[in-house]
């Protein structure tokens, strides 16, 4: 099996299974025609993505050994809506108006108030966000309990699927307190959140998630989830890297816009802590600086490599990656979805572009 | 039956049921401090609430012949977890600082944020807000997951929950639509939205859960819909009175909030439609002043008197009490639940004080 067709042959199934849903709930309450309105517009957005965790979750039914229908489908399905969901508040907490290169549903509410008779547009725009958000994760809702089997399984998995989210919405929280705090975090604190936000989430959640519906559960459960974490934080941390060093059309927003945002990643918190007092007082001038030129972004990336940042956090992704080899190796699955994972660690967490 | 026993006595089965659930998340990820944070608020918020939706899902489930068990507590905790987390986000639509007397979630992260080493507080508390709400419907999700009975009746339950929740948001973007626009929302509109945001969420929903939750179908559960839409919007329309003619104590906030924050009610909407071109002048000048006098609401008050517009409330209210009652006379329940249900439309829907 090759990586690319796969993720696009999934992509292809998943996709229809969410519109079709969403298409279906339209009649819904035509006497309030924001619920129509929210639908479309989440049609836009859902399919804007990847649906990298939808894709894992059937992934991983498939790769245990559970042949891919509703169940697993409409759980694929529940876990892309309120990642969207959570995308959708994101966007308003980050005051992000574009995503992906398209308007963000919170900005399109902003610029359709200011075109029409709508006071405090911002206000507006922040309270219909709101409410897509909370729609999207209720009809998550429904898909998730339409998944057949038996009490205990389904019951693992819903518990499984709300505390993993409740997590998220926490280390969402630890990650605004970071954005708004003039306090340095620790490293620990950093990696923390990447092993929830970008780990647990990204990664151990749809790949529990697809184990449960194949019924597998007890050690494999924890191998996964381990996994996932270690995975996800490799997979942050070479997010950061590009942020750091890729060029804009790698990345898909304005070059230096981490630094420009003050962003708390692991190579920020290194290079603070590497710092003599007087290069301090240089990185504090830049990192957050409006006025952010090429030229001070060069010189973040020369004292990345130059004071050993890149180094140190190689040696780290390595240790990572050793350990993700070593529980991979452990992990009972068929020999093409192992080849399949293998790939995928490589070209979509190692090498991200 | 009592009716305010037996609310008292409802209240105190269901409130311990949340918070042991809430208390028993509290470890979930002990190195994510906002995880306990969020569950602290979401404790003490929850349980300042009447828990009225909650209590009807136990009340209805009863009355339809149903002993009060786990699955029913969970449904109805569910219910109560959703409401707050709509609730938090509410707040922040309509920056209310204060509710029931105390500080909202998003105006103690505000007020926090102020206090500390935070920047762009309103930002900071309007984000952690958010993510508050997200993480009480997650848990909800989980409740109600954990309810029994055999698949269809589960799914049936969670699908009709999780789509009155949906047209609950678009209701609610419908209203956050009439605060922010310079247009008159005609009177049809307002009572669409009477019907969907106090009419089928406060009353058909846990009526109707109940009922699934006992077991019933068909017909009934059509009835208990519109019986629900009718005395919500009841309900809402003695809510708009109290507002407008109510005094300070009664009402929970200072004397003519509704006329200074111009709230499209449908009081306002048939005044305005009774109005002189001259009146509409005066009216427009009044509704929505930041600097209201006391003389000023007494005029509205006085308008609404003379202008007819209370007696057409009056018959509106009445001829929809017959429907309900007429409705009320065709659902089959026990005796006993038939006088509370009365009593409770009296007491808390009739007579609000």
């Amino acid at each position: 099996m090759q990586l690319k067709s796969y993720l696009t042959d999934q992509k292809n199934i998943l996709e229809p299974h969410i519109l079709q849903f969403l298409q279906s709930k339209k009649n819904l309450a035509p006497d309030v025609p924001f619920l129509q309105d929210s639908l479309n517009r989440l049609e836009q957005f859902v399919t804007q993505g990847k649906m990298l965790r939808g894709i894992l979750v059937l992934m991983s039914a498939e790769m245990f050994g559970r042949e891919i229908g509703k169940s697993e489908l409409n759980a694929a399905a529940a876990l892309e809506l309120s990642h969207s969901a959570l995308l959708v508040h994101d966007d308003i907490m980050d005051n992000d108006l574009k995503r992906r290169g398209h308007p963000t549903i919170y900005a399109q509410y902003i610029s359709e108030a200011s075109e029409s008779n709508v006071s405090d547009s911002k206000t507006y725009g922040i309270s219909q966000g709101i409410c897509v958000g909370d729609m999207s994760i209720f009809f998550a809702f429904e898909l998730l309990s339409q998944v057949s089997g038996d009490d205990t399984q389904r019951s693992r998995l819903t518990k499984f699927y709300s505390e993993e989210l409740a997590k998220v919405c926490a280390a969402q929280m630890q990650d605004v307190a970071f954005g708004h705090s003039k306090n340095e975090p620790s490293i620990e604190e950093i990696l923390n959140v990447y092993v929830y936000k970008s780990g647990r989430y990204t990664f151990s959640l749809p790949l529990v998630m697809g184990a449960i519906l194949a019924g597998r559960d007890g050690e494999i459960i924890a191998k996964l989830d381990t996994f996932g974490e270690k995975l996800g934080t490799i997979f942050q941390i070479k997010d950061d890297e590009l942020g750091l060093f890729g060029e804009e059309e790698q990345i898909g927003k304005p070059v230096g816009s981490d630094i420009r945002e003050d962003k708390k990643t692991i190579f920020r918190a290194l290079l603070f802590k590497k710092a003599t007092p007087e290069q301090k007082g240089k990185l504090n001038a830049i990192f957050g600086s409006e006025h952010l030129t090429m030229n001070e972004i060069e010189q973040i990336r020369e004292l990345m490599k130059t004071s050993g940042v890149l180094d140190e956090v190689q040696e780290t992704v390595e240790s990572l990656f050793a350990e993700v080899k070593t529980i991979l190796e452990q992990i009972d699955v068929v020999e093409s979805y192992k080849n399949l994972l293998n790939d995928f660690i490589e070209y979509n967490v190692l090498r991200k572009v």
